[in-house]
C-alpha cells in the first residue's frame, strides 16, 4: 500500500491526491484504507521515513571519527552510499525532495534534511582541515553541490537503464573528488 | 504578467493553477487577461522559451568549433554560463525543470531540453577525444551529472543569499573539472 501511495503521490502530486484517488488506485474502499492508516499524511510520513532513515544511518556512520579513517575517506564513502540509497529508494527520495513544508509531517522531514546537510557540511570542513580537500570553496556550498548532483539522479535514473548503480556511483565520486580534467591538463586549458 | 504567472505556477503547480487563480493574483478580471493571452498554456510557453532561449544560445555557441578554442574550454565556459543563466532566469528555469510533457507546449520544451542534452554530451565526448577530459566515464552520464548539479541550484540558490553568482560558478567548475581533492592526495585516501 505504501509503495502504491508513493507512486501516486509522485505522479499526481501529494496535495492533489485524495484518499478517494488512493482507494481507486489500490482497488480498495476508503474504509478499508482507513482500517490501516489514519490518513494520507500518515502514508506521507512513512514514505519520508523510508527515504530518510537509511540516509541518516549513512551520514551518522560517516560523521563518526574512527581510527584508521579520514574525514575525506568517510565523505567519499557517504557520497557513494547516498547514490546507492537513492537508487534503492528512488520513489520515496523523489517524494522527499519535493516536500515544501506544508504540514507538520513535511516540516519534520525538512528538519531531518537540514540535520543531514549540516553533518555533511561539517564533514566537508573536516576534510578541508585535514588537508585532503581544496579549501577555496565554502564547505556548505560544496556540500550543497555534491548532494545536488546526487539528488538530480531522481530526475532521470532508471534501474533498468544504461547504467548500473556502481557505474553511477563511480562517476559521481570521480567527477566530484578527482575532477573531469586529466590532471596533466596544460594551464592554457583553464577558463578564458 | 508573465513574471507573476511563473511565480504562481511554481508556487501552486501549473496544472493546479486556473485562469481564475491568475486573475486573482494579478488583480485583473479574466477577460482582461484573455485580452493579452489566449490562455495559461500560452503563458507557460512564453516562460519556457524564456528559460530555453538563453540556454540554447549558450549551448549553440559552445558547440561551434572556433580557431583558438578547445572543446574543453568551451565546455567549461558553457557550464559557467549555465549557472549564470539559471541564476538570471531562476523562476522560469524552475518551471522548465518541472515540465513532464502533459501538453504540446510541454512536449516541445522537453524536445528542446533533449537537444541541449545531446549537444552537451557531444561536447563532453569531443573534450575526451582531444585528451583534456578523463575517458573512463560515459560522456552522456558526465553531461547528466554536470547539468544535474547546475540544475540543483534552483532548489536553494537565492540571489540575496550568502553566495554571489561568480562564487557559485567558480565552485561548480572547480568541483566538476578540477575535483575537490587536492591533487597531491596520497593513494591511501582513495575509496576503501
Amino acid at each position: 500500500m505504501l509503495r502504491a501511495a508513493v507512486e501516486l503521490f509522485n505522479r499526481k502530486g501529494y496535495d492533489a491526491t485524495s484518499m478517494g484517488d488512493l482507494a481507486r488506485e489500490l482497488g480498495l474502499t476508503k474504509p478499508a484504507i482507513y482500517h490501516h492508516v489514519a490518513g494520507k499524511e500518515q502514508l506521507l510520513g512513512l514514505a519520508l521515513d523510508d527515504a530518510l532513515d537509511e540516509l541518516t544511518a549513512a551520514v551518522t556512520e560517516a560523521s563518526r571519527e574512527r581510527e584508521g579513517t579520514t574525514a575525506y575517506g568517510r565523505l567519499r564513502a557517504v557520497v557513494r552510499r547516498s547514490v546507492e540509497v537513492l537508487v534503492a529508494h528512488r520513489p520515496s527520495v523523489t517524494l522527499l525532495l519535493r516536500v515544501r513544508g506544508n504540514s507538520e509531517v513535511e516540516l519534520a522531514a525538512l528538519e531531518r534534511r537540514r540535520w543531514l546537510d549540516d553533518r555533511l557540511a561539517e564533514l566537508v570542513a573536516d576534510a578541508v582541515a585535514e588537508g585532503a580537500l581544496r579549501g577555496d570553496v565554502p564547505p556548505a556550498l560544496v556540500s550543497r553541490l555534491l548532494f545536488g548532483m546526487v539528488n538530480s539522479l531522481v530526475e532521470w535514473y532508471r534501474p533498468d537503464g544504461a547504467y548500473d548503480t556502481a557505474t553511477v556511483a563511480d562517476a559521481v565520486t570521480a567527477l566530484a573528488f578527482d575532477g573531469l580534467a586529466r590532471h596533466e591538463t596544460p594551464p592554457d586549458r583553464r577558463d578564458r
